[in-house]
């Protein structure tokens, strides 16, 4: 039987989060906390709204999901997020010992990967998910920006 | 005429924080956002009564500090904060662009600086502020704990 649920499958809702965000004015990131395929988080960037740096959508995320379970480790959990965390994030991921990051463009500027920010050794990083839709969004946004 | 606002006056309010931390069962860390010799923020560790990793005395103290301020940017600022900054409390004070950060103790394991995080440009860093006074607190603390 094919496996209904693929990185793919969450990475669209993570989109859909991201859109979300376009739509308030937010740079558009979106992100999901999933466990044995349930959906525990669902969050976008909130930082232009809420006034607040740390609103990205990985940590409201990683909020979300622990006050879920009851226990702030992210044991047996996956973050899908539709652009790379950056250092602030990645080091959040990191205390949470999640199992595995899904993320979609790389952030070539300020992502953990070119910042060399450490990932806890229990966590696997997949990326490339979806990139395309989540760059050709953050360009549109970046666009209609310079426009205003 | 001297100067009755110095690092170390502000940093004793720090570790007055991280007692209160201690007190409830917490990694014993505190800290103070400042500007123009004002206190405007004042936390500690709660990751244990949050369940949440995120929930550091330093990134409680940015959030405190932009809702005061009405922006999410730190220029002018100071954090004071008893322990050295771990990677996700550098990355978040990286976004804020805060003017200067003061720590006490070092964090040779997890500090931002032995991970390599990247500070702001315009962030000045001072060390070693107290760091007595912090890591007796912080050892006192591992000590009790492993009693338990």
């Amino acid at each position: 039987m094919e496996n209904f649920f693929t990185d793919e499958y969450f990475m669209k809702k993570a989109l859909q989060e991201a859109e979300m965000a376009f739509e308030k004015g937010e740079i558009p990131v979106g992100a999901l906390i999933v466990i044995d395929n349930k959906i525990i988080a669902r969050t976008h960037n909130l930082t232009e709204m809420l006034n607040d740096v740390t609103a990205h959508a990985e940590m409201q995320a990683i909020t979300s999901a622990a006050n879920f379970l009851g226990g702030k480790y992210l044991k047996n959990c996956t973050l899908y997020v539709t652009l790379e965390p950056c250092q602030m994030c990645a080091g959040a991921l990191y205390w949470s010992q999640i199992s595995k990051i899904v993320f979609g463009a790389s952030d070539e500027q300020r992502g953990f990967e070119k910042m060399g920010t450490q990932i806890h050794p229990k966590t696997t990083i997949v990326r490339g998910v979806l990139a395309d839709e989540a760059g050709k969004l953050m360009r549109r946004f970046f666009l209609e920006r310079r426009k205003n």
